[in-house]
C-alpha cells in the first residue's frame, strides 16, 4: 500500500508539471506499473492510484496499456467514471473496451454516458454490435440514440446532446432551483436551463446566475431571457461553434424547424468543433483532402487517398510551366545564365502568393475579413506586393550583376517585381473566388496559388527577358 | 414610435438569421436608420431599438457608425451594458470611445468592466490617458490594473481575470450558495468558486453544481476538489487554452509561485486564445510572422513587415537551386527538353513536402502527433510517399514519352520518384527538428520546405539525368 501512494504522489505530480501530456517514457513506466498491480490482481492499489487523477490523464494512461490490462483497469472503475473515461478515448479504443463488456454491461455503460458521446461510441460500433445492443436499453435511450445517430457528420445534429436540464414557465425561482437540483445528476450542464411549453417548443433560457440572484417567488417566465440565441439542427456545425464564440455561451440551445427544443451545443463541444475546423482548414491548405481519422492512427492509404488527387492535378496545371519554357527555348538557349534565376523568380512569386492566400483563408474563416472586402484588400495588396517586390527586386539584381552584367540584372529585377505582384494578386483573389463559389476557400492556398503563379512567372520573366535582351 | 417597433423586429429578424455576421450591407442600412433618430435626438427610439439586442450584434453595428453617432449610441445604454458592450468592440473603437468619454464617465465604466477587458483597453490607452484615468478609479482597482498589466503579452497573466468568486473551507453548503449570490453581480463567473485559506493560497475547486446537490450543512472542504488543475501565472496562455481544452474546465484557476490564487482563465477566453493560436500558426506555415492587428485593419507596412524577411531568405535559399542548374548548364544544353519538367518535378517535390509538413505542424500544435513520435511517423511516411511518387512518376512518364522519347521518360518517372521522397521526409522532419530546437515547428512548413526540396529536386533530376542519358 505505501507503494500505491508512493506512485499516487508521483501521477499527482505528473498531472501537475504538464508532462503526461508530452512525456511518453514516463506514461509508460507508469504503465506498466499499474499492469503489475493489475497481474498481482492488487485491483485495490490500482483504484487508490486512479483516485484523484483526472480522467483525462487517466485515459492517456489507458492508450498504454495492453487491450486485457485497459479492460480490466476499466471494470476497476465506478460506473459513472467508465462512462465519463470513454468520453476522453480515442473512438478505436472505446470501441475494443466496449465491444469486449457483456451486453449488461455495455448497455448500463451507455446509460450511464452523456447523450453525445454514447451516440459517437454508438455509431461507432459495427452494425452486428449495434443490434445486439439496442434490446439491453431502454426504450426512451434507444430513441434517442437512433435519433441522434440520423443526423449527418458535420450538422448540428450530429454534434448536439439531448440531455439538457429544462423548466415550465410558471415554476418560481425557488422551485426551479430544486428541479435543476433533480435533474442536476442526468444532464450536461444545470447552469443553463431551457424554458420550454406542453409541445416541447422553445420558450427562452434562463441562467442559473439568474436564478440565483432573482427573489424567490419570481416566476422562471420572468427570469428567462426570451430572445435567445439559437440555431436550427439542420446548420452547420461549424455556424454552431461560430455562435457560441460570438456570443460567448455556455451552451447553444438546437430547435428544429417548428421551434422545438431537441438539443444544446455545450461551449467544450464548441472548442472541439473549431478545432477540427481549423485542422481541416490547414490540411486544406496544403491540399491534404479531410479524412476522419487522427493524423496519428490513419492509415498509409488513409493518407495517399487524402493527398494524391491534388497532386496528379497539380501535376497537369505544372506541364503548363514547362510548355512556357519550351516555348521560349531559344531565347533560353541563346541566354542559359537566364535559367541560374529560374527557381530563385518563381519560388519568390509562389511565396508571396503563398502568404496572400494564407492571410486571406484565415481571415475570412474567423471572419475578421468578409467575403465583400475583397476591393478593399485588393488596393493594400497592390501597395504591399510591390514594396515587396522591389524589396526582392534589389536584392536579386546584385546576384544579377555578378552572375551575367547589367542587362541581366534589369531583367531579373523587372521579372521579381511582376511576379511578386502576379503571385500577390492571385494568392488574394482565388480565397475569395472560392468563396464565391462556395467552395471552402482553404484549398484555394498554398499549391494550387504556387502552381498558378508558376506558369505566369515563367512566361512573364521569359517575355520580359526576351523584349529586352533582343533590343540590347 | 411605430417605426422604431418595425425597426425592432427587423433587427431581431436579423440576428436569428444570423446574417447580421455577414452581410455588411444590411448593416449599413440599420446603421443609416439609427444614426437617423440620433440626430433627430430620439434616444427613446434607440434605447427600444436596442432592447433585445445581443451586446455582441450592437457592437457590429457600432462598427457602421460614425465616431459621434458611436459615442451618442454608447450614452444610450446603462452602465452595465456599456462596460459589456465594450469587450465586443474592436481595441482601436475602444479607444476611441473611451477617450471621448469624461474621465468620471470613463472610471466608473472602467469599475464596471471586468477585470481582464478592462486592463486590455488600459493597455490599449496612450500613457497620458492612463496617468489622467488612474486617479478616478478606487485604489484596489489601480492596483489590480496596474498588476495585470505587468504581464508580458503571451503569459497566462495577460489573458486572466481577477473577478473571481471566492469561499472560505469552513462555510457550509447552504451559506456558500448566499456567498456566491452576493458575488455574483462582481465577479466573471458563479459556477467555480476558489476555495482559498487567509493567505489567498488555493485550497482547492468548488462547481455550484456541487454545492446544490450536498446537503446544506456540508463543510465546502467536504465538497471541493482538493486537487484541481492549476496553472502557473507565468505559463504561456497557450498551455492555459490546452488545459482547459483537456480537461473541459469551465475555468482554469492561475497561482503563483506560493500557490497563492491571483486569477482565473475562462473557456470563452481560451476559445480566443485557441484561435489566435490558430491564426498565427497559420500565418507562420506561409512564413508570415505574427502581427498584432486584425488582417482587415492591418496598415500595409505591417504586413510588408511580417512577409519580407522570410521572403528574402528564402530567395537566398533559391539561389542553391540556380547553382545547382548551372552546374549541370552542359546536361541540359545538351537536352533542353529536360526543362520542360523541371517546374513539374520541383512542384511536385515542393507539393508532396507541404503536405507532410502540414499534416506533422498541425498534429503536434493539437498533441495528436507527440515529438517522440517522429521515427514511428517516418516508417508510414516513407512508404506513403513512395506510393504517391510512383503513381505521379506513371503520370507524367507518358507526357514524357510524348516529349522527349522513352529515355526522357525514364528518367523524369525516376526523378519523381526520388523528389517526392525527398520532399515528404524534409516535409515530415523539418517540423519535429524545429521542435527539438526550441522554435515554433508552424514556421518549418511551406515555402521552407519548398525551398529546401527545390535545391534537392534539380540536383536529384539533373543527376540521373546525367547518369543515364550519359550512357545511352
Amino acid at each position: 500500500m505505501s507503494e500505491a501512494t508512493e506512485e499516487e504522489v508521483r501521477l499527482e505530480e505528473i498531472r501537475l508539471d504538464q508532462t503526461i501530456v508530452e512525456d511518453e517514457a514516463e506514461l509508460d513506466i507508469v504503465a506498466d506499473e499499474v499492469a503489475l498491480y493489475l497481474q498481482r490482481n492488487d485491483l485495490e492499489a490500482v483504484r487508490a492510484f486512479f483516485e484523484g487523477q483526472e480522467l483525462a490523464d487517466i485515459a492517456s494512461l489507458f492508450e498504454h496499456l495492453r487491450e486485457e490490462d485497459a479492460l480490466a483497469a476499466f471494470r476497476v472503475l465506478g460506473p459513472e467514471d467508465r462512462a465519463r473515461l470513454l468520453g476522453y478515448l480515442r473512438p478505436s479504443l472505446q470501441v475494443e473496451l466496449a465491444s469486449r463488456l457483456s451486453r449488461d454491461e455495455l448497455a448500463r455503460l451507455m446509460a450511464a454516458m452523456s447523450h453525445d458521446e454514447r451516440v459517437d461510441l454508438y455509431k461507432a460500433l459495427d452494425p452486428a454490435a449495434r443490434e445486439q445492443l439496442l434490446p439491453g436499453l431502454a426504450k426512451a435511450e434507444r430513441d434517442d440514440l437512433r435519433r441522434l445517430a440520423a443526423f449527418p457528420e458535420g450538422t448540428v445534429g450530429s454534434v448536439m446532446t439531448s440531455d439538457y436540464a429544462t423548466l415550465l414557465p410558471i415554476l418560481r425561482a425557488e422551485q426551479a432551483v430544486d428541479a435543476l437540483r433533480r435533474q442536476a445528476p442526468d444532464v450536461e450542464t444545470v447552469y443553463s436551463a431551457y424554458v420550454v411549453d406542453g409541445a416541447h417548443r422553445l420558450l427562452g433560457v434562463v441562467t442559473l446566475k439568474d436564478i440565483l440572484l432573482a427573489s424567490p417567488r419570481t416566476p422562471v417566465r420572468q427570469i428567462m431571457d426570451s430572445a435567445p440565441v439559437v440555431i436550427k439542427v439542420d446548420a452547420t456545425r461549424e455556424e454552431a461553434a461560430a455562435l457560441i464564440a460570438r456570443y460567448d455561451l455556455l451552451a447553444l440551445p438546437v430547435v428544429d424547424e417548428n421551434g422545438r427544443l431537441v438539443g444544446i451545443v455545450t461551449q467544450d463541444d464548441a472548442m472541439d468543433v473549431a478545432e477540427l475546423e481549423a485542422t481541416e482548414d490547414f490540411h486544406l491548405s496544403s491540399n491534404v483532402k479531410p479524412f476522419e481519422d487522427s493524423v496519428r492512427e490513419a492509415s498509409g492509404f488513409t493518407l495517399y487517398k487524402a493527398r494524391i488527387v491534388w497532386l496528379v492535378l497539380l501535376v497537369f496545371g505544372n506541364i503548363f510551366s514547362g510548355a512556357g519554357i519550351a516555348y521560349f527555348e531559344e531565347t533560353i538557349s541563346e541566354h542559359l545564365s537566364l535559367l541560374f534565376f529560374l527557381p530563385l523568380l518563381i519560388a519568390s512569386g509562389g511565396n508571396a502568393g503563398a502568404q496572400s492566400a494564407t492571410l486571406m483563408v484565415r481571415a475570412l474563416a474567423t471572419g475578421d475579413v468578409r467575403p465583400s472586402d475583397w476591393g478593399r484588400m485588393l488596393g493594400r495588396e497592390v501597395a504591399v506586393a510591390l514594396a515587396l517586390g522591389v524589396t526582392m527586386a534589389v536584392a536579386v539584381s546584385w546576384i544579377g550583376i555578378w552572375r551575367g552584367g547589367p542587362q541581366i540584372a534589369l531583367v531579373v529585377g523587372l521579372a521579381m517585381i511582376v511576379i511578386v505582384l502576379i503571385g500577390a494578386l492571385v494568392g488574394l483573389s482565388l480565397p475569395f473566388i472560392f468563396t464565391r463559389l462556395d467552395r471552402d476557400p482553404a484549398a484555394a492556398s498554398g499549391p494550387l496559388v504556387t502552381s498558378i503563379t508558376d506558369v505566369l512567372g515563367v512566361l512573364a520573366y521569359f517575355w520580359i527577358a526576351r523584349a529586352l535582351l533582343t533590343i540590347g
